[in-house]
């Protein structure tokens, strides 16, 4: 595998800086790439991943950044990640491969089709399954990868060499790569990651507007503070994917209240069997999960 | 304080071991009680409660365990706990104090009142908010009420001194005791723990029954794990403690469902702004609770 010559990332934040980390690990006394430089519009956060020795450079101009890049990579929020998509068009040739680390995937793929008319051969989506509900520049861990999956979603468009520079990028961070199409890598993250989270905004949120707010709080205790976590999260960025997943989120949304409904009727009918039967095909699908993560070393 | 002479536990399991343990725990060279029995019907959990040293004995009859005692535990499952209200009015007198350990109080204390005509002195319903996903006899954990709450549900009828016992019992397991009405522990209670439970089954239960469930589960990663790690406590006391609290339940559902329902129309409608302030909204007050739980050291 070839050392590549330099890596341009759009945005540095919690992922890109644990990529950008992750890929100067050295292998073999090399680390992936001669150079990552970043771009971005708060120069205060760039100087600061210089400091932070998370990247070489960095650009305040796009088309600067991205020059002679072998891979670009848009770390953006989600719906900006879109934009750069149509702002990179004129700035990169076929010969630089744009990938991306976005949580959602088919509205950038419209996006690549409504700006080139096709799916570009060098455009690779990408899509790492680790985070953190911490964010920003600081919270950088070049450990980040190990043993996640990153999803990537080529098409018959996708340039075969290009998905293998972005599929040994990845390796190269200790994650394991999988392929599938765009929409089924959307409904798969609504189900396991989107819903859950617009579903742990809307207790804390329904919570924090009850009179009883101050005492459900202070008597909260472990199955509370693990299911409500994620609510924490940034509102941005799960504002960004709500939008962008739009449509993966309501319909397994509806799915979802649709068993709820289920086990409302049961508990307003006292039917035992109704319940005993949802809750223990839970109880036995939850555990094959844990079982699951375990064998993944997870 | 005066070292109690016997307590009798009805059934041993994660949280009546724990108590035993607890209270067997040498302070100033004397534990908290002389002798501390079971009762249970199943002998193979209660011989095992022996060898494990949780508790000095055991009795398959209930009038036998329950003879002298100063206190009684009751640590059935939620609605069994209803049935033993009702079968140790003629074991017991007024001298010996009778309390549980059960996730819901309204249904015991309605029980108590049509069994007794009002709640009687020596009856103080309490529970300790602790927990595990871990069940049966050899789950327990002398530390578990270690800086947890327990709640008191005393009334104008319940005698203090027997208050005080039970409030001393678990401030020696290093609980921090508390009291509030039957009502409001119910509401609280559905809100912090029962809703949630709920939630995180009927989300599983829907994903299991999902075609994509072998990808779901694959790519699913920790705020999945932690948002659905409740769906993998005992079917049995869940379903217990639904029907137990099913008015206060119900009451919650609604309220969230209602919040989802907002939540579902603002992603429908790409409406940024209610979005943006109801995620916000919840992450300010996921924030307090993490605070709050800090504070506790918990």
């Amino acid at each position: 595998m070839a050392q590549v010559n330099k890596i341009c990332i759009l945005a540095v934040g919690l992922i890109s800086g644990s990529l950008a980390t992750a890929l100067k690990k050295t292998i073999n006394r090399e680390c992936f790439a001669k150079e990552i430089i970043a771009w971005g519009r708060k120069e205060v956060n760039l100087k600061k991943a210089v400091e932070l020795g998370i990247v070489d450079g960095y650009e305040l101009d796009l088309a600067a950044a991205v020059q002679d890049a072998d891979i670009v990579v848009i770390a953006t929020p989600t719906l900006i990640a879109e934009k750069m998509i149509e702002q990179l068009k004129p700035l990169v040739t076929e010969k630089t491969i744009v990938t991306d680390v976005a949580s959602v995937k088919g509205n950038l793929a419209r996006k690549a089709v409504e700006v080139y008319g096709a799916m570009p051969a060098n455009l690779v989506l990408a899509h790492p399954i680790a985070g953190s509900e911490k964010s920003g520049v600081t919270a950088f861990n070049p450990d980040l990868y190990i043993n996640h999956k990153v999803i990537l979603t080529p098409d018959e468009n996708t340039d075969p060499q290009a998905l293998a520079v972005v599929q040994n990028m990845w390796e190269y961070t200790g994650a394991t790569v999988v392929q599938m199409p765009v929409q089924e890598h959307d409904e798969v993250l609504a189900a396991t990651s989107h819903l859950p989270h617009v579903l742990a905004y809307a207790l804390v949120d329904a919570l924090a507007g009850s009179p009883d707010q101050q005492a459900i709080f202070e008597y909260a205790a472990g199955g509370f503070r693990d299911f409500t976590r994620i609510a924490a999260s940034d509102p941005t960025m799960w504002h960004d994917i709500s939008l962008a997943n739009d449509r993966a989120i309501i319909k397994m949304l509806d799915q979802f209240s649709e068993q709820l409904s289920v086990l409302r009727q049961a508990i307003v009918e006292h039917d035992s069997e109704a319940l005993m039967t949802s809750f223990t095909r839970a109880k036995a699908a939850r555990e094959k999960f844990s079982e699951l993560l375990k064998e993944q070393g997870r």
